[in-house]
């Protein structure tokens, strides 16, 4: 059966996040449905980042099998056309034909993710559900010197769900930074993989310190406390993107090359 | 009794439009309203732009009378108070207080337009509502080249809706551009004051020249036809955004300066 990898942009904000449910529309569901009007398949996608109701993705990665040999073309404007007449807000902007090897979730290499806060004191009605709107002014730099002290192998258990289901607290963060351009503060984070709700626990906090609350030894301490309550309030789901995600490249000797960011 | 000057940023998404009307919900009757809850007065805002059904505004101006002397911070504090409370996509970015000589609408000496869209072939979802999606791949220097023909002061009535209430279909248009950003063509516009649809009218124009099946002298002489039947068909509303609006600014010496863009 050959196997498609897809590339996935959605507005979250109508969804109840990636992964299907019970009694509640999903993203994940919403392309298994379209699938199932192109081509009668019950099937079940496989996804880099189960993301929560109303985060948003610029390009999160699926695979799935299918029966049949269509073109990569053929599949993205089919499911496309199934996804509009349904009213989804979800685009299949790319599908690639991928070896049986290739899981959306296990070969990921790099994840790499954005969040956007609108600072300014009157509300900003164009980034509504597009961004966290803050009012206080925060200190951008100070945020970004704080948010260092969180990079590296670390237990992240203060910044990770109680309902997340990782085995272990421990991860690797690769990348943290923190910048202004005008009233929009954009935050990015990039590592292997992540707990359930690290990033917005990490966004949480870091606005602690940019309203001047804190200060990068108190996100120190938080992070060496191991402890759930130390974290600061999580912010919410709507400014978070899946920005995009990495896998090896595979070369003609069969050598993986990692990419970049 | 005081004039304040009010900046307002809008998604137009769920109103029809800017003006007031009998039976349906607009940015005026939401603005008003929360004036009315905010102070009990009823008032009827003047406006620079009477926007459209769907289009936005990143700083549309309007102006209004209260009778007590409110600080302009107060202004701005309650009337996002009651347009949040209400559930508005409307927000106050800025009050100031005015001379009475200053008018939203006559005051005015320039008005800047941005028209989005997002250019193709997968459709866009976070763009849903903030560009106009254009599938075929479009020439945007082509695009260029012919706006730069509708430059200057012309009998603009192709470019006009026939409900136009302008007296005449003359009028001065100072700056007409259009640049590719990745996926994002953004087409500018400025003059001193547009026709009803004049812009929306160039940008469905403006397609047809970048997807190849018009040239410059096509929109030469739609132009010169000063026939609506001329036009391409007219751009949706969604891509178009009221940017900002340029009023003299009144030196010690009483002496006026216009704004540049």
């Amino acid at each position: 059966m050959p196997r498609y990898k897809l590339t996935v942009e959605y507005d979250g904000t109508p969804y109840a996040g990636w992964q299907r449910q019970e009694n509640a529309h999903t993203v994940q569901a919403a392309i298994e449905q379209a699938i199932f009007r192109f081509c009668g398949e019950h099937v079940a996608l496989g996804a880099a980042g189960r993301t929560d109701a109303g985060v948003h993705a610029m390009a999160q990665i699926a695979h799935v099998d299918l029966t049949k040999n269509w073109s990569s073309s053929k599949v993205r404007e089919a499911l496309n056309a199934h996804l509009i007449v349904a009213g989804e807000t979800v685009g299949i902007i790319n599908v690639e034909l991928v070896q049986d090897s290739f899981d959306a979730r296990f070969s990921a290499t790099g994840r790499h993710y954005l969040y956007r806060i609108v600072n300014r004191r009157p509300p900003a009605p164009l980034e509504a559900y597009r961004a966290w709107w803050v009012k206080k002014p925060l200190h951008a730099e100070a945020m970004h010197e704080a948010a260092q002290r969180l990079i590296g192998t670390h237990d992240f258990t203060t910044f990770r769900a109680t309902q997340c289901q990782s085995k272990s607290p421990v991860k690797t963060l690769d990348y943290l930074s923190v910048s202004r351009n005008g009233e929009i503060i954009e935050i990015r984070a990039s590592a292997r993989s992540f707990l359930h709700n690290q990033i917005r626990s990490f966004v949480g906090t870091l606005n602690e310190v940019g309203c001047g609350r804190w200060d990068a030894d108190d996100v120190t301490a938080a992070l060496e406390a191991r402890d759930r309550k130390a974290c600061g309030p999580v912010a919410p789901p709507y400014g978070l993107y899946l920005v995009c995600v990495d896998y090896p490249i595979t070369t003609g000797s069969g050598r993986e090359i990692p990419r970049t960011f």
